[in-house]
């Protein structure tokens, strides 16, 4: 297997910490989607969406998106569990890992596409055709960000890890939208969630967070 | 189990008809979205995001994300299977049920969120504070709806089926996503679009499809 990658994208992390929780290494082939490599003809050759990350199985298939590839590997590679085992912990994870993409993610990708000069005609990822960022979305985004923090501080002032008492995808998804929060979109944890501060401290010491 | 409903909306009915393809028939509440009764306190008490569709279990435990209801109805009652078997066909048919939704069902809302003066304060689902339409979202949605066409007409002229040669949740997604841009967005399936329209007919024809 190999993964077409790319080191300052949220999707392709969430598939790296993925696999660094299962123990596993593989080949990469960095795609810089600054630079808009993946939306010239060689990198569209491999994933005509232009996006990031694809995993390529060993006989050429090619998984060209990020929670499909994640449970293949839960599927293929078992140990440690990240996406539940019975039919309630499976969809308890499920739902927290898409909250976390509808709440985190969404909001995140929504200020940073229309906020950032490099983006300022590239608003919606993978698509080659120019389309420009709309300043209303950094104030709607902003506010969803907020929401997002909100309810992430609910949520961990009740349990341990976002979908329970334990680590799992829906963690990862979650510390990639954080992390982008800070780091692109200048909105950092506020102060007063102390949960949401103790979460973010144990899961990005985690080794898998180096990834 | 029961399902919090509402007839008129998009997810509630994905997971009507996965209800119906597995030959499931569960009591339903319906709540009015476009009265704006998922946003008031008896809704909120069911579901503090203010989403649709809840699935509550026997012992009171509530689901409340679409995909995840699925998952857990997959899991409880296997067949016919809509979520594939082998880890590669699983991946494969998640892979091309996050397209449609993305693709499609994103695009679609994008439209409608921000062009139906019923939703003209209310661009985000679930959103109880005011969040105005932005209108350059309309066109950006169009143009994304377009681009979600054109790539199910490439798809469905190479498969039956969305995510193969057999039915699944993938085409569950589709079939709502067509249906919105359709009904509610006034973007009908092109013309020329002849493997969309022969797969339209087929999908639209199922039983399932009445749910």
């Amino acid at each position: 297997m190999k993964l077409y990658d790319c080191k300052m994208a949220p999707n392709p992390r969430r598939v790296r910490i993925f696999l660094a929780e299962k123990g596993l290494d593989l080949p990469k082939v960095e795609v810089s989607i600054v630079d808009g490599e993946n939306l010239k003809p060689e990198y569209l050759r491999v994933n005509p969406r232009g996006l990031l990350p694809v995993l390529e199985l060993a006989d050429g298939t090619r998984l060209d998106e990020t929670v499909a590839i994640c449970r293949y590997i839960e599927d293929t590679h078992p140990e440690p569990n990240l996406m539940g085992r019975s039919p309630l912990e499976k969809a308890t994870i499920e739902s927290w890992q898409r909250h976390m993409e509808f709440d985190g993610m969404a909001a995140v990708g929504e200020v940073v596409r229309n906020s950032i000069p490099v983006f300022s005609s590239r608003g919606l990822p993978g698509v080659a055709q120019p389309v420009p960022a709309i300043p209303a979305l950094v104030e709607r985004g902003t506010n969803s960000v907020k929401r997002f923090y909100e309810r992430l501080e609910q949520r961990l002032s009740e349990t341990e890890y976002v979908a329970g008492n334990r680590f799992s995808i829906a963690d990862i998804t979650a510390l990639c939208a954080v992390e982008g929060a800070m780091n692109r979109a200048n909105l950092p944890i506020p102060a007063g969630n102390k949960n949401t501060q103790r979460w973010y401290a144990a899961v990005s010491a985690r080794p898998s967070a180096k990834a």
